[in-house]
């Protein structure tokens, strides 16, 4: 079986860590091999960083669509993995091309551009899969599973939050790079927190849940002084079924790396995941509480999630993992339409969440701009 | 050194167990006596119900007061655990009686009957204490000492919750008495969740932070059908410092049993603190976390804190001790009131407290009912 | 219904903080009363003590006794919390008196001394409580229940353990009186370690196991310079039907106040308690851990434990009430006897227990003496 | 940079999982490539495997080796993932031939056979790690090390444990492959339970802590019926610095997945550690415990460690990136020898942890056959 061949678009800079974390999440299987890039804005950089990682180089990412075009470039799927303002070309680009794309969060700058691209991924009928790294992850996707075949019930409330403490600090004024781009309007787009992390938040409540938010009350602070975007969003949301939502997510919460999670109460029980503590999936319901643990070969895992595991009973797959299945999603899905064998692909993430992200954020900034009037979405 | 007297009004009723709980809290340290009651509304009642307690017995709390007003009976300081509708007449006869009080929460029915008990209460200067039992816990009053002293800086944002699931369900309608009153406009007054767990996370929020609430957007929900209050309780709270406060509760999450936290984000650090697993807290700040353990003797516990704990290092105190702990502050304020030897009691939640959450509950009311709109406390 | 009166033998010196936990313990239901004690050796300080306390005071325990006997003191039974080398005398004093005793662990100094006592325990019919605390823990009861009906199957494996620190450094040299005389062969006996915590460790082997220990091999340790008597103790036991029990204590660890715990092994499933979490209790078997919590009402506890709880669902009880617990028991088994109306009193530790205890460290200290080689116990 | 060529030897069988993980694990960076292999013992099925897995396939691990001899395959080391017995002779002609080995642990069958393996990659200096996979983790790396600088002092006492339940029923005689290898005299040695997990254990005690066995006194058991082998391993040990050592093992802990953990006490503080919540660490000493969360950047991991780390603060990695990062340490060692830049590789388990790991479980059959009589190493 052939290895999968992946072009990389942007990724390669001295502080762009998140190229790396792909080269590596899909190298992990083996199935999968980057063997080209466009790895920075400069023509020269994006060579010289190509060369250093092994690859075909290109100095833009025109250039490497332009091959593939020309036949001159095998390349199965595009990753995208530029900062926030460059996604939306590039992948617009792949997908007018017809090259499957695996694009980076959040999908563009605007609602207007994620719905124009989420319009031409569905006229075209491109594989597009959306970087929220932790609808890879096995026991989100097993929660996922729980609430849709009903083991909670008709939901009545989800709490889902993302609190990190990184930013409590202006280290943006430091020269952090990570933090520089994130806090600046015009490479971050209207919202900081909520867009970074906000939407993993709101990504854990709609995708797990199955429902969609409908309208929204936020206040979003800034709490760092100097700094003009947001670094603490919080969102009360109503949900289509009636259900509220607690949306929250925070960049000040000193010592908090990455507390990510939700809970989901049902009419017959509740579920509770937290990164922090990833491995294992809390379903409360009954005289006891019940704790599910990851690990390959698990009975309890429907083989749509199943199929995803690497490691035995016990042993942890997590962030890297996670990230990997969202390739192996891509790679099932090429193989599928080519006729190869593949186990079916799980429906992780798309342009549709994509918009429905841009739009839970713009009406989110919208409401906190009104004094958290209800704004809908 | 004689054991202190006491009168309890309330709580002989067969499904009322918080008479039997306090009971024990204040029997718990051998330094205080239960000695009267009028347990019940029916004098017949209330007498069997002190005999049967062994106490002497009071067919209404009118006659007990008299009793003491004529020398009758010796009581050094009442506990009322009446249903919420009746807190405030004996509670206002004891205050107008001077005896001290100990008085079950919410304080009153209404913030205006709360403003005119506190306001005679600091007329009269009689002790009162307001049974917010887990502010009675050494690792709350830890946290509140923690605040106090600047561990975790200027507090930005702090996360209050009281997350149960036993409502989850129409249990008002087969005869469970403790919810058929809760949920009763008539005994509970406005709110049912808010003002029975909303509450209490509200003083986790303030009294541990040291501030006050200036105004709150709310949304209350009744999930269960037929339920007339609410069974849901979210508030977002502007602090008087600037900082963000969610305050929520909740009655339908099933499985939670009593899942009652907070935690507290500052310029300089973080705390963390839930009562699933009490007896640790937790502070966030620098390379890794730090957990502090329960347990007589611990260096880090001020003097203030410490000279409530019974037990060593490592054995837990949790609800009973807690509520127990609010005992010992009525007796430390009495003894050396009388010039007997005592430590320094805390200052525990008062008659002030009692006004500020029946005004912070009102207000939530009020604001949920006008779409979320802000309304100040 | 009129308080059972009790009286204390010991426990009124200044370092002595186990009378005054006792004095809650029994306090702690409001249906004791602690109304006599000869609380300390010297006849004039006990006197002061019991003046202190507010109780009648005895200057030696012999009067105590006589003075019941004489009709001149009502005593419904004794608690003995004097040092080890103290217990036997009184106990048996009392036992012979027809006093029933709930009495500190270990309960004598020598096997010898246990076995007599026992034996008059039985010839005399009269109750004996033997304080190994958390056998009143409701969790620890309840792992006891759950293993009796049969929930883990065919025990086949069993860790027992109590992990402490605070012996870590040469404590007792700096006049620290909880150390001196626990570290001091004359007052404390054969082991140190072993007869202090590893005799709980040992119970929760035997007692929530309902197997006997039939042999050992140890190694115990004695890691302080300077310090006589172990300070870590390494059972290897084989027990009654086969299993092995890994049974061991230590003093050296530092940072552990109080890990004591059992995890039990059986053909069908898994038990694990830990006091650090005390609260709840962990059963594995089939696809999901189970974690079962504390709190009054809770339907997975049988009447036998449930009749305990004295606060309602997620609220806990830990030390004091545990030792309230044994309290309990002895009360019941009292009240039953009279023919008053109580519930069943529960099984805990007796006299036997303190004789197979007062063996097992026997044995243990022989093995560790002849390099490990296996003792009958 | 160009990758490296790995070769893997075994691990193509369809029960074989393991192959398929060091595929993983090496394919993980993007830097390691495998090209060739001799994938299964039955030739014609080894080479479909390679077919199947898209590398170079070979009917015997002796013609890939030959292959590289004569310059017709590059290959800059070899994976042995072989069963137990097919260990040594692969290894030992790899050495003589002077491919760098990574190989799976145990390292042989029998102490013979691992000296004389141990001895020709000493006197050859060819690159050898021994995959004991946790020992790749980055929180036991910076456990080891934080022992190593001092931090918890002079050891005393270590607990290493390791603790499953997939083989407390006979599921070999259902033919389950992994089990049935295992429990299989003449294809995984003298031990089942010791060998396969209880050596992880002996790894974490001596490889974390820098100590020695001196001697050990055992007690197997084999507690499912008919079978020869133990299922449980139990080993008290004397360290070489005097410290005592409880290294245990069990595969009859029904729920038990992978409880695999250590805990270190010093003169200083204390160390803890356990796979099922892999992504902390656990330090206890001075007034609270500090736990450490794993993630990229973390300013207390040292270089040594922190090289490792692919993804950022409170992102986890696990077993997969632990195998890979013993993958990284021979592609470190081998890319430095060759006067390529590198980081400098960490000194992971080698031959020598080979040989005293086979000494060590033969010790304890030894002991245990002997009514455990203590048994040097």
């Amino acid at each position: 079986m052939a290895k999968l061949k992946v072009g990389m678009i942007g990724g390669g800079g001295p502080g762009a860590f998140f190229g790396r974390v792909h080269l590596r999440a899909l190298s992990l299987d083996g199935t999968r091999e980057l063997v080209a890039g466009a790895l920075r804005t400069d023509p020269k950089a994006a060579l010289a960083s190509a060369a250093e990682w092994g690859i075909r180089g290109f100095g833009d990412w025109r250039e490497m669509i332009e091959a593939r075009a020309r036949g001159r470039l095998e390349l199965d799927y595009a990753v995208i993995t530029t900062p926030n303002n460059a996604h939306f070309a590039p992948a617009m680009a792949c997908v007018e091309a017809g090259i499957p794309v695996l694009c980076e969060k959040p999908m563009t700058m605007t609602v207007d551009e994620a719905e124009r691209l989420a319009a031409r991924v569905k006229e075209k009928d491109v594989p597009f899969v959306l970087a929220h790294t932790y609808t890879g992850h096995p026991m989100m996707m097993l929660a996922r599973e729980m609430v849709r075949r009903g083991d909670v019930g008709r939901i009545r409330k989800i709490e889902a939050w993302y609190t990190q403490g990184w930013l409590a600090t202006a280290l943006e004024k430091d020269g952090q790079q990570q933090a520089a781009w994130r806090t600046d309007r015009a490479r971050t787009g209207i919202s900081n927190c909520g867009g970074d992390i906000g939407t993993h938040a709101f990504v854990a409540a709609t995708w797990v849940s199955g429902l969609k938010v409908r309208r929204v009350s936020a206040r979003l602070n800034s709490f760092v002084q100097g700094r003009d975007l947001d670094d603490d969003f919080n969102v009360t949301a109503e949900m289509d079924n009636g259900a509220t939502a607690l949306i929250t997510a925070t960049q000040i919460a000193i010592g908090y790396k990455n507390d990510n999670g939700f809970r989901i109460f049902g009419a017959k029980g509740s579920l509770e995941w937290r990164q922090e503590r990833a491995e294992s999936l809390l379903v409360r319901a009954g005289e006891c509480d019940r704790t599910y643990w990851i690990g390959g070969g698990a009975p309890f895992f429907p083989e749509s999630v199943g199929s995803y595991l690497r490691v035995p009973a016990g042993h942890h797959e997590d962030f890297l993992e996670a990230l990997a299945n969202l390739h192996c999603t891509m790679e099932r899905t090429i193989r599928r339409r080519r006729g190869e064998e593949a186990p079916a692909p799980y429906d992780h993430p798309g342009a549709e969440t994509g918009v429905a992200g841009m739009r839970f954020v713009a009406a989110a900034v919208a409401s906190s701009g009104a004094q958290g009037a209800w704004r809908d979405v």
